[in-house]
């Protein structure tokens, strides 16, 4: 938490938008983290979907810069016009409207206007894609953790890797962002005595793609879930690493380490190794 | 699939990244879904971080336009301003840059200079929120569908309504998202008989949020789990569906329909409904 001595390096940050504010979030954050001295406190102002709704909003915000005494920033994506004019008369603040500056020129590229309606893109306005999404995600989570091999082929990558390397949110990741159906298995000690990875993942090599992770990390992770086990020690963090490590050398897969990169990374990383790159938005 | 008598609605969509593209990508599909006419066809091209690769992705991308006769919209979130310089320098077509546009005018507005790190939005900077985010994942896949009462009143949220009324998905949604600790929790026939909420859930009732369903809509989603079942019958979905809004009524939960609205639309309403919307970036 801030104190009155760094006042200075803390800035209000308003993310309002017509829609759900999501994508607004999305941007905004990246756009921030390119500022690591400065104290951003965030707030979300979703579905200002009124030009009531706008004056309120405006109103908030001029407020908040009152009591602050420092210009807010305020990132939107309004994409009523009317609801957006409302807002921006009525409100002072540094605003970075993330809509309003491509649209008109991509209007202009595309020889054709924009629909202007409202939360299209968190809408569901393609049922089909919608419907793909909601089935990876099912999928998922009946393939988490090799509880299945029913349906194992109907995967579009199916992730291996130790206990705890990080297989589970990254398969949530990809299905719910990428509509993909991921499987994860984990290696276990009998796949290394045994020197090969499991039978049903077998002719399934293809779609596979391995996590590893820093020995220190994942004994530090699996301590929180199994304090002092032998299971979470160091040594044997280590040793199962090494084994599975080995066996995927063995067997040709790719791998990645985990330990410093988000989901996200990994998820961008094993799209962009397997080829499922290309898609289509309409 | 297009076919030859729309390629003039057809335009090629490059999201071009020197980080993982998944920012670049959430603003161009929120931008391109505003032109719902055009068939717009995505290809993503993450890790172009160094200047040899900027080279090659620009020719990738002239090369298309070659092939296709038309100007592809490109859309970059370039950190590096070298890369980006290359890029640019390089490429035809339509360039939409996500960053520059506002990172300039913050800089003169924050006093400050940013600092040109490539995926700082999906790097691990902020270990401390990287692991909310995954115990948030974790807790939220523990507590699915009621599985446990062990610890449920952590939970920040906790989803009621009738199996397959969406409460897994939008539970990992914000699990995922906003690092939330979601436990949810099936409404079945034994409560709607004993007309009052799982015992558990009684004194968190301000923790509680109701999803429901149009009764067509949630039919058609079981029969594809379990076809031509009791559990999928129309006139068994609306009992349900009249007996869970009943409980949620009496119970003074709020809640909504779920039906036309997407995971992302669901998840903000809630965070909006339960106060849940103010947070803090560093």
């Amino acid at each position: 938490m801030t104190d009155s001595t760094n006042s200075g390096n803390r800035r209000q940050v308003f993310i309002v938008s017509d829609g759900t504010a999501i994508t607004a979030d999305t941007l905004a954050r990246s756009i921030l983290t390119q500022f690591p001295d400065i104290d951003f406190h965030q707030t979300r102002l979703p579905f200002i979907n009124t030009v009531d709704k706008a004056q309120e909003a405006a109103s908030q915000i001029n407020q908040m810069e009152k009591e602050d005494g420092v210009r807010p920033i305020i990132f939107t994506t309004f994409v009523d016009p009317d609801i957006m004019r409302t807002f921006n008369e009525h409100v002072s603040g540094h605003i970075i409207d993330l809509f309003r500056k491509f649209v008109g020129p991509l209007e202009t590229e595309l020889g054709t206007k924009s629909v202007h309606s409202v939360g299209q893109s968190h809408r569901i306005v393609d049922d089909e894609r919608y419907n793909r999404r909601i089935a990876a995600i099912d999928y998922t989570l009946t393939h988490d953790d090799g509880q299945t091999n029913r349906g194992l082929d109907e995967a579009d990558v199916i992730l291996v890797g130790v206990s705890r390397s990080g297989k589970t949110p990254t398969s949530l990741f990809l299905a719910m962002q990428f509509a993909l159906k991921v499987a994860n298995y984990p290696l276990i000690p009998e796949d290394f005595d045994r020197h090969t990875l499991p039978e049903a993942l077998l002719p399934l090599r293809h779609k596979l793609f391995g996590l590893s992770i820093r020995p220190e990390r994942l004994s530090e992770i699996r301590n929180e879930r199994r304090p002092n086990s032998r299971y979470a020690s160091l040594e044997n963090c280590r040793e199962e690493i090494q084994n599975a490590e080995n066996l995927m050398a063995r067997e040709g897969i790719r791998w990645l380490n985990s330990t410093t990169k988000s989901i996200e990374e990994i998820s961008a990383t094993i799209i962009s190794e397997l080829g499922l790159d290309k898609r289509r938005v309409s």
